[in-house]
């Protein structure tokens, strides 16, 4: 069972009627004048971080900030958050009181609160997070259609190279940055939420997240190697240490950057409603009428991935 | 560091505007003509369950029925949840299907619905559930005044006396099934909040969780061993195991009855809304003006406790 079977076994046994649930980035439920979100994600010792480069405060940072993305990449605003704890005995109360530190400045910094949770021990440490957002017209990973262009905002595998690094022991404060510290693209994501057609924060990669949006779309897409965001520092830093920058930024994940599509007539206004922010994003291929296949060409031909990314779900059973 | 140093550390730090958050069985955020709760609690493997004396079916059920509870104890409806899931290599694709089977139960029996989550792998078994309900008139922990009466709805110490039986090996369906299937007293909370000052749910025992409600409302409390809902069979079964049954009473977790207060004038009011349903429940003692204080009496005299109950707080670091 893949993620893509998990969540069919799901839509096939749960029925939401309250809005859109499982499947998105985060469920959708009208509320007043607009839309609450509600999303949740949870991260854990030895899967998604190592106390080795993380401190408590970092952590408790990065475990919000996946979860703003995720409410960025519905267009929306995030408000408030709830904090499950499981905390093992090898931390003691500095390290709790580092990690709610690190979850006050992430309040200040995304201008949310916090407002419960719960605390117990754990043989090994995990957080998890369920973050309420608004918006007034929130985006789905549902909405893409035939020959519309697909958007990425901003450079991936930068964060997979960081960590990569980390593993091996090689410092380079540069690209450990990219992985230890998120940047939820909020004001990037609200400025979509009006033209784009369908939207993914890309935490697990390109290959794997645009696929996820294609297949709820009931769409295929083309995306091409040489419009894809990576910078020179990059592609040096890769080389030298023998990794493919292409393959790092079509597979690796966490750098929760927008993947979107936008119909070809709206995306001026959107290139403008960029522009007057002196903001950024890059069209890197389109959707097409080939439900479910990603087509990754380079130099006009297909390209093969030795890996697509990362996927959770353990096989057979 | 103890549970109500906690709270008073995450009050200091954090400011929650939108509602009431820190330190109630759910937050509370103005909804239409009434209020959202959104509630949380974790469940971890080896802490609050084994995998021993549950079947994940089991098991799913209580970790969303202990969120209900918490609905119940704000007086409320649950409506939607969202679960991650922590799940380790010894559990198979099967393990994980009846867990969703278990949930689904759940959704079924309490008219909830799924609404979304998240899923990793993880060394050992954890759940999280985040639980949405709605109420018109949430009853908080703060309400108790001096003089209110202190009732129950139902027995505590059965559960505690299944759990000791489970961890001797000694085989008791009865009181086993009081630890491993929790039934939340929805119908009950919801006749309590028209008339009831304050209110909490048994989740650490009498003991700690009165504590908790009088230290939120400013007031003691005295409560009589002699009114404790204790029944033959408790009694029976606690002394041929060699346990008191007063002391399971008073410190055992995870009755998920109610516990409130009601002030006098209310009480009989209370009483025809509860007869009218054939539902009952216990008053056990009265609140006090000796703020942070609760003396347990037995036959007049004030008694002492071995144990105050379950509190999941490290001492120190």
């Amino acid at each position: 069972m893949d993620e893509q079977d998990f969540v069919n076994f799901l839509r096939g046994n749960f029925e939401f009627t309250r809005g859109t649930g499982i499947g998105d980035d985060a469920s959708v439920v009208p509320f007043g004048d607009g839309f609450q979100l509600i999303t949740k994600d949870i991260l854990v010792e030895g899967v998604h971080f190592s106390l080795d480069y993380f401190s408590l405060e970092e952590l408790a940072l990065k475990s919000l900030a996946v979860n703003v993305s995720d409410i960025a990449a519905m267009g929306g605003d995030p408000q408030y958050f709830y904090v499950g704890i499981g905390f093992p005995p090898y931390l003691d109360e500095a390290d709790l009181r580092q990690f709610y530190k690190g979850l006050a400045a992430g309040c200040e910094k995304w201008g949310i609160e916090l407002a419960g949770g719960d605390y117990s021990t754990a043989p090994r440490l995990f957080i998890s997070i369920t973050l309420v957002g608004f918006a007034s017209k929130p985006v789905f990973r549902s909405g893409a259609r035939p020959g519309d262009l697909i958007g990425i905002t901003g450079s991936t595998g930068e964060s997979a190279l960081g960590l990569e690094l980390l593993k091996r022991g090689i410092r380079d404060p540069y690209f450990q940055r990219r992985h230890i510290v998120v940047e939820p693209e909020l004001a990037k994501g609200k400025l979509l939420a009006q033209e784009a057609s369908s939207m993914i924060d890309v935490s697990d990669g390109i290959a794997i997240d645009l696929k996820r949006l294609l297949t709820a779309s009931n769409v295929g897409g083309e995306i091409y190697v040489e419009y894809l965001p990576i910078d020179s520092r990059m592609r040096e830093a890769a080389s030298a240490h023998e990794l493919d920058p292409v393959e790092l930024a079509l597979t690796g994940g966490e750098d929760y950057v927008l993947l979107f599509t936008v119909p070809v007539d709206r995306e001026k206004t959107l290139r403008q409603s960029f522009g007057r922010l002196e903001l950024n994003y890059h069209i890197i291929g389109k959707a097409t009428s080939a439900a479910g296949t990603l087509t990754v060409f380079c130099e006009g031909a297909p390209l093969k991935l030795n890996r697509s990314g990362y996927d959770h779900f353990p096989q057979g059973g």
